[in-house]
């Protein structure tokens, strides 16, 4: 009996039922509170996945396995979409090669169901696991196995599509995984963070032409200066984002290799002729974004470089959030006892002890955020120099620090322009008045 | 009627339907999929939220105004204990100084269940909120008072229970949310690191004893040096563990320290005289841990250099943990091109390319976490820098970023301890064979 | 009598002898043992500077205000330089808008004598200094005025010519020294660390073409994996460095742009028309590299994102060369117990117990590097994204920081290259044994 | 002759001039000028050697080798000194072993002109070394050796007093090094920062009873809020201040361990029994600082979280007086269109195109140095968590970053209360106006 045998094996001759409870802990842990399991095999052997979910043995094991950071840690979504933008590609390139068209198709239309977010609760590992991602890897690869099998009326873990032979085919983890780390970013950065950042752009520069004749004390080493316009003021904001969103397009030509058809060491071993080619193109045309296959493919294995860069990017877009967020909360304090030459908007009440109050809470979301991209690029500075040989084994950290700063980074711009920038009203009454205390 | 008051105010006259939308919107972001909405109000007015939530007014403001990072953000769960902790302790000191005894004891109830983790589904706010964790403390006020109204037979919403009057009584939000900030950190800090650091560092001793014996070549700048046992190899990884614990529990005599009782700005305007002190003997007692008050209410608020020596602390175990995992996956390198000295246990399949490889997955988990470390280490040390005046306001993102940092190293510890090295074995051979091709 | 002077306004009533001795201690911290002084004066009144130096008497304060790391924390030497540049272009456009020739032309050879280091020793001030570097400005001005003087036939601290009316005119220490913060890293990115990668590079590339042929065992995970060639592997830091050059080469644009003719906030008060673009051609023309005058002032002063972005692509390049120099540190290990794949060239005894060891001391040194280069990288970050309205005032640091990067990422790339890559053999036989051992 | 041979070895036939010439450049490069030379022998074979300079073959090699980063980067005095004690005290102990005491004596009073910074001029080598600090311990007994000689009557590179056999006795590179390195440390920390910290601290707290009756508005988010005193405001950075030196302190005890008498892995193999307590009292009693033998020679070696720790301690102080400088400057910001709360002294001339501004120069100093030692931090963590089993070889970047760190805030401290915090004065009249316009 299957149950038996895990024990034995995991477990040096528990019993069947610490076996079951640590199952349940693990489903339970999941919000799955599974009562039911079916049996899934791989090279180690059968284990116990609960029958609701659609992963597979690989899966399972590292559930049991990696039990770090729980339930908020898991491997963020963009990845998971990137997977089934991915598995659907090596299908329809694959059929090309030879693969069952059944099959094929069947894949595809599973993989299309993890592109599209529905089946995100199938992919329950979390980041803190094997270093290359393999494990994700699997779990697209089981999931979609197994939801192509019901596709074509079969049952889960009858492998009738084969999770290695069929949906990973002419692949490795070690191909497929920095190759859904380029088009999540590249996807998240094209979709999130460029287009937030332009609209942040031009709400700063209506405000920089808004305020083009207000006059106001300028303030350098924070004491009294000579004059500008509150506009000029702004403009300076204006051409700090502006500069940032070039930072970041900068880096996007990189981002655009991907690694796929290296296999294991990027060689290419396993794989087809013409394989890479043809599914970065494939990417590229699900995608509309401009993949081509890397340049090299030990590059793109061995190193994460093209993340470190693109964090950097980040980290420069966070300096300058950060002065300008700084900025207005400076300019905007008060009432009566700050600087007040900006009115920010009023978005919640303030304080229950001292009620009238507005506080600038969007800048501190914002530099909050910012102070966070400047720690992720850190981190993945450290797992980008820390490669060894023909893999960097540092993948799921780097991917997710750099996911993580490029939504961070997005939602907080896209607030801090709806919520702040956009509703800024000078306080020219204030500003004269400084202004006329110094001449 | 209260839509069309909400709209108007909120959106400048926008229709009924957009105000329903955006709600729903927010509902749908949080998984709620309410159908049914009540009329909170707070001092801006009256704001529909969804009737299955305790929330109140301010919480569902902050949720539409800081639409940042989603789900995976939301505030840490040891806060929201920690809130449930320190309003239960505020409500039973408040009785002693006049709090209706009925409503104080609903309080307590309430606030129990939130240090449970009862009522989880109830704290929806992001980290990337006000830097003062303001609205995460009205949305425990609100919490609890509608809870508490609930436990005395009222409905929510009809502020029997008050959020501000009655569970926020004598206290701020400047002064809870460091509170909970250091009870958070401390609690996690003694309940998880310290304990999976010791188990991690008995295992490691353990190994440092069975391989005492066990003669080896010696390796500088990586090249062969002179020989040592492989015990006295693991006694240095031993000691680095011994010594990031004692550096841990250095922190913590600061970290006891709290801030109720400051209240706004530290002076304890509003609060009685010995509520500070009362209130952490209630929550020494409540956690079994040493608490006492802050003996300076001005840096409690306006600083949290607390958290970013402990997180100084954690870096130091980060980076002992990345020099063992390291030297563990190299010394278990192989089978046959590598050192080979240790062998590592097998957990789950290696590679469908290249069957029977064992992969140190663990020492990859590990150094991720440990990288990741690192980084959180540096946001924390930007946000503690940027204080100003009576108020630090990175507050939530300093506890978010620690607290990350405890829960992370302290599992990837026993993880690494459970599945790495309590099954770690010399390759006695091996280990002999390259010591005599030396000498 | 002067030093009376100085002593009651300093000392409030100090004797003359305190005041000789505080002199005399800071001119011998500075290895000057003079001991006659002349008196110089600016708007605070006289003050003693050594006769031997060509400082005035701001710049002597400020060594006197700011004894903060002693010598060797002095103002880069391109920074120094880059002053030279700019105040001779300044005087020669100068002269356009009406500067006496005669004066102009003084100030041309003098500042031509900054600019080639010949008057370094009399640039004693440090970088820890005001955040506008004002007084490392004015300690150019007044150098280059009282040497002018000199050339023209006249005493130091004459003020024949004048370091403010004259050496600073129509700028302001706000837009010279970012200004000599672009033209210095400009320089040296051009100058020393673009060459240095490149000869790296190039050298890459041979051994991978030298090595083309030898198949070896991969490693991933650091564990066995297929096989690549010699040549594969070393093709894969050779990209890493080409696009290490890129990344670098994409950040130009922005640092091209200079400051000059902003002065003091941006808005060019005080300054002609035409001086900003007038100045940026001279500087281009000086350098030969394409400098123009910045799109927006205000950004120009109240930012430094270019050296933030800057730092931000050698922290890539940073990342970059560990990755490589631990694979050839780890593949060149042994003799006997190591890797020992890579025959690395031996430059200086190993170590006097163990003899013949050859250690991978050149990985060692340029490692060391990429951590202080990762690190200034976080420093610069921090000081980028502190500015407060129209200055940002860390720019010293920001300025000694990337500096310190670049000359250290250019010379370990140099020293790299000639005293390592040049120099490693493949074992052929110990690369053969391991791979049959596997197959 | 000596001279062909080293160009045969070094470059491969190449010609005595050329040899000459790379000479003559370093001897250049560090201001010696040296126009003779004298033969020096390692294992390697003769190198010539500038007849001045009392190094030796090592020593000149690592010159040539390691051409990065020029003199500003020679490893830091405090190491030299320190080198100069632990060989002291070496000669010491090993006179007890058997040393001849005629050499031991040389060797202790050469020693004694290494601690005392008498030899500065012969320590010629840069941080960017071999990662051991190998060739910096081969300085010192260079160096040490040839003094001796001199002192007993005979000339430089004899060998009468040897290098290795003489001064190096009983020890290695591995474990001197680190032994410097918290001998270094430990000095720095006890006689610059530490005290340097309390005057800044006694500093505040005397201002913090100085304004203990001056009642202010208090500032949360920048906005008025509450009243506190302006005494009890400083009362909040004095206790920043306060803590600061607990934590630094709190490191000391892991930094008094030392590694000597672990040799080259730990084991103390060429080493006699009892002389590591030995050495290590004799250091303690010649600095009269409480150092003791490191309980664990493997860690000594193979880590340095000691310094990975107190360097956390010291970015922790970063962050406090980062926090207290901003508010200086911005309480001081004005004199019209600011807070104006404080008058900070006046130290030097602000501005030609501004007469009269005050600049918060000293605050913008501190907060340099704040982000370089946030900086530095990261490296040292980067190099910290980079070490490979029995030896951590970023050993010279480590120690050059925290006692840089400690050198730039113990300065930068005792600059900022002298010229700063000591001069600061209330602005009552603006205080109470500020007051009372809220009330």
């Amino acid at each position: 009996m299957a149950v038996y045998v895990i024990s034995r094996r995991l477990l040096g001759g528990g019993s069947t039922t610490s076996q079951l409870a640590g199952t349940l802990r693990y489903g339970a842990c999941w919000r799955s509170y599974s009562t039911s399991f079916r049996e899934e095999k791989d090279t180690f052997g059968p284990i116990l996945v609960p029958s609701d979910k659609l992963w597979g043995a690989q899966t399972q094991r590292s559930l049991q396995n990696f039990d770090i950071g729980g339930e908020r840690e898991r491997m963020p979504e963009p990845i998971v979409r990137a997977f089934g933008i991915l598995k659907k590609c090596a299908a329809k390139v694959n059929m090309e090669y030879g693969l069952d068209p059944a099959i094929g198709k069947a894949i595809m239309q599973a993989a299309q169901e993890v592109a599209e977010g529905k089946l995100n609760d199938h992919f329950p590992l979390v980041v803190w696991q094997t270093g290359s991602g393999t494990q994700s890897n699997m779990n697209a690869n089981e999931v979609i196995a197994n939801r192509a099998a019901e596709i074509l009326g079969h049952k889960r873990g009858e492998k009738i599509v084969h999770p290695n032979d069929h949906v990973n085919r002419s692949q490795s983890s070690n191909d497929t995984f920095p190759t859904v780390m380029h088009i999540a970013a590249a996807m998240e950065t094209n979709s999130r963070l460029i287009p937030n950042l332009k609209v942040l752009h031009n709400s700063l520069h209506s405000k920089s032409v808004e305020f083009k004749d207000i006059v106001k004390i300028g303030r350098t080493h924070t004491q009294d200066a000579t004059p500008l316009t509150l506009g000029q003021e702004f403009s300076g904001y204006t051409t700090q984002v502006k500069y940032g969103i070039d930072r970041v397009i900068c880096c996007l030509p990189r981002m655009y290799q991907l690694a796929q058809g290296g296999t294991a060491v990027g060689t290419g071993l396993n794989t087809k002729k013409g394989f890479d080619v043809k599914i970065a193109s494939a990417v590229a045309e699900e995608t509309s974004l401009p993949f081509v296959t890397a340049e090299n493919k030990f590059e793109a294995l061995a190193a994460h470089d093209a993340f470190v860069e693109t964090s950097g990017a980040l980290n420069t877009v966070a300096a300058s959030l950060m002065k300008i967020a700084n900025d207005v909360r400076l300019l905007g304090s008060g009432p009566r006892c700050g600087l007040g030459e900006l009115i920010l908007p009023e978005n919640e009440p303030g304080s229950s002890i001292m009620p009238g109050k507005v506080n600038p809470t969007q800048c501190e979301a914002l530099t909050m955020v910012c102070a966070q991209v400047i720690g992720n690029h850190v981190a993945i500075t450290v797992g980008g120099s820390n490669g060894h040989f023909e893999l960097n084994v540092f993948k799921p950290m780097i991917a997710s620090g750099l996911l993580h700063s490029l939504r961070l980074l997005g939602d907080a711009s896209a607030s801090f322009e709806k919520n702040c920038v956009r509703g800024i009203q000078a306080n020219r009454e204030r500003i004269s008045k400084l202004l006329h205390e110094v001449s």
